[in-house]
């Protein structure tokens, strides 16, 4: 079973890190206890919307932000994929030519 | 303050009316008592991640598809636009004559 509040967890801890953030300084911005926000982190508390707002704002990071990549990667773990990651090879090798007149 | 409760809430309830089902059927299928889906519809109760893996998998939508959504609509409250919803019409009069020719 898909579990949001794991996804949400990563997505908050990632964009945590990528923002250079230690789990002391955003508890703190947040006024959410350090433990909680750990414990939130690694999927083992549901964070509450309340605290869910409070912490993007201590991150900085739109809460739409932080939804989406909840739901772009759990379309991963669904094995469904709106938009491709990346453009298949052979598309590629199809408009190269194209491409090099620019 | 956004609250991302109110929008799941939402998103459930649209997703359901769209695909013409009742509370009492979608509650039914979910095993959620019906009055706790109301009040999660509503924004009044935090679904847990497994009550929200049920209720999608009751409403045959993909969990990523209801957060995406929910993403989508926080954006739109808080003034951000990744992807513009329509095209602008000024685009759209300077490119009509190139589309005519198809």
């Amino acid at each position: 079973m898909i579990l949001v509040r794991q996804e949400i967890g990563d997505v908050l801890r990632d964009f945590r890190l990528q923002k250079g953030r230690t789990l002391r300084q955003v508890a703190g911005k947040a006024s959410v206890a350090l433990g909680y926000l750990s414990e939130v982190e690694r999927g083992q508390k549901e964070a509450s919307s309340e605290i869910l707002a409070s912490v993007a704002e201590a991150l900085d990071v739109p809460i739409s932000m932080i939804m989406r990549e909840v739901g772009d990667r759990i379309s991963v773990l669904e094995g469904i994929q709106v938009f491709p990651d990346v453009v298949p090879d052979d598309l590629v090798a199809s408009i190269e030519p194209e491409l090099s007149l620019h």
